[in-house]
């Protein structure tokens, strides 16, 4: 697989106004987090299915990363598809396949170093194999 | 406070190719779900300094929004601070709160009907009352 190129890039966040009318940006807080959200096309449903087989590849992803584990849950859908989502105190990471689609939706949210999420990100993409992707990042707060 | 405008927007996802050079747009599979991703900011901190007053608002969102709870996990961080996620039949719902910054970092993921998305999301405004917010859509899928 070729190296991934994650690039900083801006999204253009809707600002609204509600009850005061006052906007807060531009805003002198540095972002909290970096928020990578994805979503995975072809991946083989073999590896999307069940919990027994997505639960191992989550785990060792957060620990490959160095991502703190607070708490986990996974969910298994019938008859397949899982929902998982690994509470960090980075924040969090969460997935939802779609084996009928070959489909991840992939949310990667971490306070701290945003190496940490890249590098959680690349594993995902080399443990999944999608035919392709698209992802963005954000950065949060 | 005024109505809250929540309206469709598109979000430039990056397509970005791996291995085998296919991209997979124009996709022909219609979006997933939505997901909202909003900061809240100028939150008062006695509203989200503490898992007791957090999760009682989070749980009361999700059902008035006619979403279905399948499991929650709320994390106290020390002084202050909470991590909240739940994990949804239709996707999920997370928000990690900040009380020395007055902010809200939240996400309402669902798959199937929008309007349950954004019912929640005009709930969270009401009930956290932010100073101002920001927001976007994303197409999921």
């Amino acid at each position: 697989m070729k190296a991934l190129q994650v690039m900083p890039q801006m999204v253009p966040f809707r600002t609204t106004s509600p009850a005061n009318g006052k906007h807060r940006f531009p805003r002198e807080m540095p972002p909290v987090g970096l928020h990578i959200i994805a979503e995975l096309y072809g991946v083989d449903p073999a590896l999307i299915s069940y919990v027994k087989d997505v639960e191992p590849v989550v785990e060792s992803i957060v620990e490959e990363a160095g991502l703190t584990r607070l708490q986990s849950y996974y969910h298994q859908f019938h008859p397949h598809g899982v929902t998982g989502i690994v509470l960090l105190a980075e924040s969090h990471v969460s997935l939802h396949t779609w084996p009928e689609h070959g489909l991840v939706n992939l949310d990667i949210f971490t306070c701290g170093d945003p190496a940490q999420a890249q590098k959680a990100f690349e594993l995902f993409l080399e443990r999944f194999r999608p035919a392709s992707y698209r992802h963005l990042q954000l950065e949060r707060g």
